[in-house]
Order: structure tokens, then C-alpha cells, then sequence
């Protein structure tokens, strides 16, 4: 059942708001990805974003083929508490682990990279998707997993760490993916992937965005819609 | 100018030796990439390889299309220490920060991920070519890059160590691209990317990535032929 996603005369991101929103939820909790659209003032990038649970091997073969970006899982900020998970940039005692000129953020989310430990290389969609739906796991219930014991780092899938208070701290995708999770009432636990375009050599356009979530009958929606459903 | 890769009858990894490797030595002499498998009793992956400088936004986005796993460029261990590049292992403080595990080597390559400074977000084609570039740059250069003045921590280019005697320590993808590099009198600087197979879930295997080298004109070679190939 795919929600309509008109592409405008000219172009470019209007949604249409709360429905989009609504729809995004929806397809969360039914175990559908959906595209998100941070910001243009912002990175101006497109996620394909999944419930970490349903990332099965197909779904990350889709997070390559079809997005192109680091496969990455967005993990709350209470869960990463309960798991000892830092900011990478304070973990590396090296000159060049600085934000101070990201352009977009004071700050990126990168925490750990991990592989679980049953896996062989890390790298093979059945290994990402065993390692993503353990993190799933793990986020579900913190408290009944010891997670030295099931994760090794480093490893190949990327966990992002979530700003305290989620979208009212920062409105990135790792915030957006993790709202998107809440509001669907599941755990927080999202996969995030850059959506990028092989022939500019740039993020994948909204409007080319929309284009793709209308052929494969996926929700696309505005950071901004979000938002506002929120409040 | 195809290399001839035949594939033999029982679809197993026999290449012709010394000639593949000296074609693969050439291909990156003229700045075309290479598949390597390393072994079927290691990680069993063939990679697509690349010298660092060659890798063009176009280059990336083949990288993240037909091979699909992590884009990660290899540093040999004296350019690593001239920029003090840790193991990432070494530089995080979490008891899940362990290689004790793998199963295919004594221990991962893995050292910071990284951007240029003048990228972006730094993931996307454009991006991740400025940053590999840079660090080709990086490479031939060492005394003349103030690392931490070009690239910043965390970002979207794994960096790999290269073991101190490059093959004779260790003979993963890491060191098989830097042992490429070295004999094209190139500086030691290979982006390494594993083919994945979206069908099995697998890494691609050596017989479809003989195929793929076949359709695509470039040379497929066996890492015990280029161990033998250099000594």
C-alpha cells in the first residue's frame, strides 16, 4: 500500500505534512523503510531508514544498492547510557578528531563501529543484518544484554549515538530516525543510509528521492513534517 | 585491454599464476582497478581495488555499486607512523574493543575513519573522492601534509594499517593492495572494497567475480600469485 507522493511542477520537497508523517509512522510500525529528508539548510541528504528489526539481508543488499551511504544504526541516547557507547570524537586521541568545522552541526553522532561476534568477516549482508537485528535486540531490553559479550568494535556497521532529548537537541537523521521509532512505539533502535546519486556525484536530489519512494511504493517525508507531528 | 580470466569448468578460483599477477601489477600501474581474492582459508573475499589516486566520484560510485562493502583505503605501516594513525582496537576505551574473536586473522586493520576538511558531509561520491585523493596525496608525501590540518575524525573513509612488513607479516587485502601499489612504483596508498553477492547474502564468490573482471575488462588475480609474484 503505497502513500501518494506527488513531485511538484518545479521539482522540489513540499510534502504533504502531517499525512506524510502519519504514513512514515505507519510504515514503521508495519516493518516498511521509508525516505526521510533532513533539511536543505542542514546536510540536505535522504535517508533510507528502517526499523533496525526488519533489516534482514535483503534489506541491507536495498541499503547498498539502493542508498549507497554507510549503513549505519541510530541507538538512543539512554540505550547508549546503559551501554557505555561514546562519541567516537571523544574516544580518539588523535589531532584530527575534531568537529569544529562540520558545516551542518556542531557535531556528527558517530559512536563505535561493531561487528556482532557471531559473525565471520562483519561485512556480508547476512552478517550486517545479524549484527543490526542484535542491536535491535540489545536496544529492546538493555538490561538483558551484556554487550562486550555480543558485539566486537570494530567492526563494519555503524552505531550513531542520539542527542539526550532526541529532535528538540538536534535534528539529524539519527533524532528523526530514532523519533520515527518512538512514535511507532517499538524500540529505539533506526537504520539510517544516505541515499546518494551515481550521476552528480552528490546526495540524491528530494525530488529524485520521492521519485524512487513512488516506484517501490515507500513513504517519503519531511524532516519538517516530522517535526511537527511530534509536537 | 581485458586480461584473459577464464573460469574452468568446476567454477573454482585457478588463475594463470604469475602472468595474472603481472597484469594486475600493470592495471594499477595505468590507474585501472583490480579484483583480488585473498584466500579461501581467510576471509575467502575478493575485493575491488584501486590506487588511492585513481579513485574519481565515478570510481565510488562503482565501488559502492558492484562491490558494495566498506570503501576503506590502506596505508602502509610507515605512512601510518608518520601521521601516528593508530589501530582503531588500540584507541578505544570499551570493553567491547576486542579482536581476541576473529576468526580469519590474528587482528582487523581497521585505524580512524576519516574526511578532508573541505568535504561536506563527506559521504557523498564527490565527497569520498576528494578525501581518498587527498590521502593519495597524503601518502607520497608524508613530511609535506599536516594530517590534521587536511583531514578530520570521525568520518566516511575507513582508514587501514598496514602491517609493519607489509605480506611477509600478514597477508590481508590491506597489505595484497599495498604489495600492488609498491610493485607498480606507486605510493602506498589502495582503496580495498569487498564484493558482496546480494543473491546469497554472501561474499561474491571467486567464480562470479572472475565473471564480473571478464565483462568488465579489468584482471582478476589470486593473492597466493601475487605473494608468489613478489617473492
Amino acid at each position: 500500500m503505497s502513500h501518494s507522493n506527488p513531485v511538484r511542477a518545479d521539482g522540489e520537497t513540499e510534502s504533504d505534512g502531517e499525512g506524510a508523517a502519519e504514513a512514515a509512522v505507519a510504515a514503521i510500525g508495519r516493518g516498511e523503510p521509508v525516505l526521510v529528508h533532513d533539511a536543505a539548510e542542514r546536510e540536505g541528504e535522504v535517508d533510507l531508514i528502517y526499523h533496525a528489526a526488519d533489516v534482514t539481508p535483503d534489506a541491507v543488499a536495498r541499503l547498498r544498492n539502493d542508498a549507497g551511504g554507510l549503513v549505519c544504526v541510530a541507538l538512543s541516547h539512554d540505550v547508549c547510557e546503559a551501554f557505555d557507547l561514546p562519541f567516537l570524537a571523544d574516544e580518539l586521541d588523535h589531532p584530527s578528531a575534531t568537529d569544529e568545522h562540520l558545516d551542518y552541526d556542531e557535531r556528527a553522532s558517530f559512536s563505535l563501529t561493531v561487528n556482532h561476534r557471531d559473525t565471520y568477516t562483519g561485512i556480508t549482508d547476512d552478517d550486517r543484518s545479524r549484527t543490526i537485528r542484535a542491536l535491535a535486540d540489545a536496544a529492546a531490553d538493555p538490561d538483558s544484554c551484556d554487550f562486550a559479550a555480543e558485539f566486537r568494535a570494530p567492526g563494519h556497521v555503524h552505531l550513531l549515538r542520539g542527542a539526550p532529548d532526541g529532535v528538540a537537541d538536534r535534528e539529524g537523521h539519527t533524532e528523526l530516525g530514532l523519533a520515527l521509532c518512538e512514535a511507532a512505539g517499538r524500540p529505539p533502535a533506526a537504520v539510517v543510509c544516505e541515499m546518494l546519486d551515481a550521476d552528480t556525484g552528490q546526495a540524491l536530489s528530494p525530488a529524485d528521492a520521492r521519485r524512487y519512494a513512488d516506484d517501490n511504493g515507500l513513504v517519503y517525508v519531511e524532516g519538517r513534517d516530522l517535526l511537527s507531528f511530534r509536537r
